[in-house]
């Protein structure tokens, strides 16, 4: 069993640091905790109970050891309360700011000295902890309120950062994808990215993981574990503080340097390790991956009923190292027959405002062995375009196991073929560009 | 007085393939045409009356000379309804398709030289055509109902594609932003993006030009009234058919040539004319300049309650060529005796989830002087963030006039405060990159 399983899945957790209220911090985690399956021992000096559980004053106070600790309390209080959870607790996850984010680099390493010398596995510091729904653990400072957990599913997210933990969140949802697990681990200063690419390679429950890194510990570990992990699951890695800017302000968000990102990016290039260029980009791959499997091949089919549309994916295509072959000569005069003259069949095919759902299929069903992927545009200004289409592509995906991905633009007569076709799990993306970026992360992986 | 003035504000127009019902394109065309401040002739040799007007059999039967003809027949009739129109109209939008795109490059080249002859100046042919909403004009074969028309603003949108007009008129909305005027031009045998630049440096209700090419005819001429109209107003192109693939595809889809996208993008660059990379792009540009005059430098102040998102927009920043430049000693020392000892006050200037609204105000109103342009991150999932920043930001704006834009996540609880910033005219993006992207269309160009 990992290490870190008392970490995600323990059966007592004390929070130190509780309140009574939800106006601060430790009362947000201390009511998300109330349903843990599994002893929540909440320590505060000040009461002897908490949302109706008893309290305890000091933590040398609770009765029994437990799997996780959770620290909330101000930085400088931190090495002696490790101090105290000696024999009590199997790891602890610290939540406060105040260490090296701040230049406090001594202080950080004292804490990391501690918990080596007492074989306490450490999250943290500066960071979200766990949110793990198959056990009901959340230790996020952030009220369901102000930040709605998404459904259940196949992702798990990694990230130094809360900010992008909380947007996460929201583009999941928005997505329609769910999590299986999300972890803000902040400084790193003993679990690291390392540590959690092994546990996610053993978790069942996960797919996709999708990695915001800002900065590095131990490179070559870094590099052997994403390789293991991305053998067997999609992971989509974020790498920012890229640049001169960007680096001095990661160092100054969790106190690790940033590193080369050039050395970085070449070392990924070469193991086959994705990364996302941007949020958006980390976020369209990690939605397609969610949705269907990932297989091998480049040459993609483009169907649309707008002839700009067709041409922005072509060029996105290039730029992702897509072929937007052609068809041969014999199955382009196939297709030309069973058409109008003015459709214009070549890659991409432009079915025309005049198109009609079926005209789709019949597309499909004449290329689908031609191509690895498939990239359908529809614009749903015009008559043709209805409901069907997605009960159509239902089928069709059905009878042939290859990526699919749709554009559709977001408007108020689209929402509900979207909503269908990703019922489907078909994802459909907001512009053609995205479309395509998500069709490459599903395509040349090969798991 | 321009010559396109008869196209776009027209004070009579005959409809020829004029149709009785919406389920026709000809029938969404003449609804829309009811509208218009003029006199409408819809001609069908099968009807005395459509939609309550007097209809005429043939071109030949129309009582008075038209400003506008659009002509909705198929491919092959278009050379003869020209013809007939001689001394008839000063111009015409030849709507329907079949023509280069599919290879009829005789017929295309046919009916430009009547329209030469004889005098009319052509838009299209495979056109969506004219939307003037000051002058009631909308030839476009699409419903209301379908396509939402934007509200009226200083947005002007000249597309070759019906498809990108489509998705940037829901953009648009999307946007909180208004349109002047839209126009469709298709294959651009007579009226190109030229013509079109030059009707739009002197039309007073355009602020901002957003043009969507996928192949140039005179590049020469191109240059000349792009460089014109982008020294008066804000131009944002976007080009596709930049690729091999691309290309061919924008090939079939108007019938004109793509040429060389490296030789267009350097004379951009030299002339210092925007272009937008993909549609995502091109629509942040277009907002950004829709709400704000853009102005002259390089030097970003991110302020932000997320480190992460901070990174990223760092890291945008370099790659756009923007400045995240750091604050003098003196400067930051002030600031740091102001805020608690965990705010990160650098730049990124990280007020962490413990911020309040006013942190923000206090932040600008201390650095304003040391910057050119103000990135502010808002991720509302915390208890310090209201409505009432939206509030603090209107008196701010009004104090300093240089550009500032926002990124928050979109989500349930951010919805007000987007709404009421963008009332404010302050422009909000759904990722930190495409703030920067937005900010960057704002800055350096000096208008």
């Amino acid at each position: 069993m990992s290490s870190l399983t008392s970490l995600f899945s323990p059966g007592s957790v004390a929070l130190i640091g509780a309140a009574h209220t939800e106006i601060k911090l430790g009362g947000v985690v201390l009511k998300n905790l109330l349903k843990l399956r599994g002893k929540v021992y909440p320590v505060n000096p000040k009461y002897d109970e908490l949302m109706g559980l008893k309290a305890y004053h000091t933590v040398k106070e609770i009765p029994a050891p437990v799997d996780l600790a959770i620290i909330m309390r101000p930085a400088p209080e931190v090495p002696e309360i490790l101090g105290d959870l000696e024999g009590k607790a199997k790891t602890a996850i610290v939540v406060s700011s105040g260490f090296a984010e701040v230049g406090e680099g001594k202080l950080q390493a004292e804490v990391k000295r501690i918990g080596h010398k007492l074989g306490i596995r450490l999250l943290g510091p500066n960071c979200m902890g766990i949110f793990n729904p198959a056990d009901r653990l959340d230790t996020f400072f952030i009220s369901h309120e102000r930040m709605k957990r998404p459904k259940r599913g196949n992702v798990a997210i990694l990230s130094q950062s809360g900010a992008i933990m909380a947007s996460l969140f929201e583009a999941i949802r928005a997505s329609r994808i769910g999590l299986s697990k999300a972890v803000g681990y902040g400084n790193a200063l003993d679990i690291d990215e390392s540590d959690l690419y092994e546990y996610m390679f053993n978790d069942s429950e996960t797919d996709v993981v999708v990695s915001y890194i800002e900065s590095l510990g131990d490179g070559r570990k870094f590099i052997e574990k994403a390789k293991e992990l991305s053998g067997k699951k999609s992971l989509v890695i974020l790498k920012s503080g890229k640049g001169e800017s960007g680096s001095a302000a990661a160092y100054s968000h969790t106190g690790r340097l940033a590193g080369r990102y050039e050395v970085f990016r070449s070392i990924l290039r070469q193991f086959g390790i994705m990364e996302a260029g941007d949020f958006d980009e980390m976020m369209d791959a990690t939605k397609a991956l969610s949705y269907q499997r990932p297989s091998m091949g480049s040459r993609v089919c483009i169907i649309t009923n707008g002839g700009g549309s067709g041409v922005l994916a072509a060029d996105e295509c290039m730029r992702q190292g897509l072929n937007v072959a052609r068809l041969s000569e014999g199955k382009l005069t196939r297709l030309k027959n069973m058409f109008p003259h003015f459709y214009v069949l070549n890659n991409p095919f432009d079915l025309t405002a005049q198109v009609m759902d079926e005209d789709y299929l019949t597309v499909l069903d004449e290329v689908k062995d031609n191509y690895d992927g498939f990239l359908v545009i529809a614009l749903p200004n015009v008559m043709g375009i209805t409901e069907r289409l997605a009960e159509l592509m239902k089928d069709f995906k059905g009878r042939m196991q290859k990526p699919v991905v749709f554009h559709i633009p977001t408007d108020g007569i689209s929402r509900k073929i979207i909503t269908r076709l990703e019922k489907t799990l078909i994802p459909v993306f907001p512009s053609p560009e995205r479309a395509v970026k998500g069709l490459k992360a599903l395509l040349g992986q090969g798991k």
